[in-house]
């Protein structure tokens, strides 16, 4: 079995952007009250938006189940207040539930947050709690910079996160790192501010004792972990000026980079680097990149096709496609056939 | 001859320090007035501070001469206003012309600028013409946040930095574009937020038409060009989704990476991907990491090892090592011996 741990439903029929447009609108409107309303989209516009984009894919690439979660780029956590948040995040985390309930064996859900710049955890733990007993989601994506690119939130290893951490734990669930789009004009958003935002996240990792204090937290840093292996020297040579543990025993057991690098030389780097345990095979798609490269005749997003022209033992590909993957989201393994080799 | 590209004077005697600190203790004296004073430090003092560490390790590594500037994490653009960033600087950059004068033989001159906050390009252009006509600099290093992690300059590619880029034209210097210190507690200050910035400048190269706009504009990404050799697809699945030039089209003569890799996976992505014309030997000594790689028993940043080691051949060595940085800092050729090779 492949399961592919990042999937985001960049295709949601145009009913979601309706309802979002008609609620930053009313954002500009005096007095008016923030109402949650409802979404309308049907079950047969959400199987035509997955028809002939996720599943597709997955029939072609060979894929089996993706862990799939509402569009990273559209959580937009620096609009509106928390009430904004919270209405938008629910509709978009029901319609990914719906997803699911239509193909249980192709998608299993990851829910957005309902956070804020001015409360970066607001509602955070209500929300999971409703995702992951309710809706049988299995993780969730935990957004560094709710600003958008002006990172005023506390850093991931600052005690103002250690209450949702503490959630997370007692679901048994992990989070991806996951930014939003920029709104600073600095940062295009999939290639500067995501990179950026998982290099981020795993140097702060390193200088910090948060897997210490909570032993049981789990991180997926996805895009391949930034730049971080391409820059494994230095991070290496970084823990050891700063008298931090050797880097494979920070993450062993808490931090998990995804296969979402778009080219054979940077997944062979990624594979010769970071521990077999470490890595989850994801391919982000439908996402950032969604030609094809010249070079190949291929999808850039197609990387089963990297892993496995890989020189990897077949054992170590399945933990990547399936064995890592139920270790660090063990929730799936209620939702999926058993283990199979 | 082995030219490295990126030398700091992280060394620098205490006496630089002592100005520095007090400068800043006056900016809390309501009422005094700003003064530039003097810094203190006899020619003695610099030959110690160089012969036990840039001279030294020189020697042992087998480079020649290191275009050298002022300490990176310490210029500090985001303190006080545009009359303290230009004292500052102007005493940074007079010192490293002092080593320069020592050592002609070791070291050549890239300027710091008078950047600020609230206009980052304040004074630069005088102090640019100052060092390069009056002291002999070959370059400058840009930065491209001077709030310090905060991001609120304009991007590289906006017209605001144009008339700066036109001087340096005329001037015939390249930039190395690179990031101070970080006081935005989520990025570390060489373990995120160089890298970041060196994968945001990419991106806002990628998406704008600034070398159209200037032809004769030279810069160089430090750091192995952050995260983009790692995720060369993406870029370039990124620069074809959004109709833009090829890669190599795009960098040919303007863009270049140094090798301040510290692993040789690293490198050898980066010698594999990127085209030799691109890349520029750097060490970043003695900067960012300072210890010994228990792996290999060297120094992390001795890049030339894993240039000497990599599979290119040695007419493409003699390009990273000395061929590209005589062309892309053309004024080192007037301070150097002739190109042997």
């Amino acid at each position: 079995m492949i399961i592919d741990c990042h999937g985001h439903y960049t295709t949601a029929p145009k009913g979601l952007q309706v309802w979002r447009d008609e609620q930053l609108a009313a954002l500009k409107t005096p007095g008016r009250l923030a109402e949650k309303g409802s979404v309308h989209i049907s079950d047969d516009e959400i199987r035509e938006s997955v028809e002939k984009a996720q599943l597709k894919l997955q029939r072609e690439r060979g894929t089996d189940v993706t862990v799939f979660s509402p569009r990273a780029s559209a959580m937009g956590h620096h609009l509106g207040d928390a009430t904004t948040s919270r209405h938008w995040t629910e509709h978009c985390n029901d319609l990914i539930h719906r997803v699911c309930e239509l193909y249980p064996e192709n998608f299993v859900g990851v829910c957005q947050l309902p956070q804020t710049p001015s409360d970066p955890l607001a509602g955070c733990i209500a929300e999971l709690e409703r995702c992951v007993n309710g809706l049988g989601f299995i993780g969730c994506n935990l957004n560094p910079d709710p600003s958008g690119g002006y990172w005023g939130a506390p850093p991931l290893t600052d005690q103002y996160w250690y209450p949702f951490y503490e959630k997370m734990v007692e679901l048994d669930v992990p989070a991806m790192v996951h930014v939003s789009a920029s709104c600073n004009p600095n940062f295009h958003t999939t290639g500067a501010h995501y990179i950026n935002a998982d290099t981020t996240a795993f140097m702060q990792l390193l200088t910090a004792d948060l897997f210490k204090d909570i032993p049981g937290l789990r991180l997926i840093i996805p895009h391949g972990g930034g730049a971080v292996p391409y820059h494994w020297g230095r991070y290496r040579g970084l823990a050891q000026d700063l008298k931090r543990p050797p880097l494979d025993e920070l993450i062993h057991g808490h931090v998990f980079f995804d296969t979402c690098v778009y080219h054979m030389a940077g997944i062979e780097l990624l594979l010769k680097i970071i521990p077999v345990d470490n890595i989850l095979f994801g391919s982000e798609m439908v996402g950032a990149v969604r030609g094809i490269d010249p070079q190949t005749g291929q999808y850039f997003d197609d990387t089963k096709r990297y892993v496995d022209a890989s020189a990897l033992s077949a054992a170590d590909k399945q933990k990547i496609f399936e064995g890592n993957a139920r270790r660090v989201y063990p929730r799936i393994n209620d939702r999926l056939k058993p283990q199979t080799a």
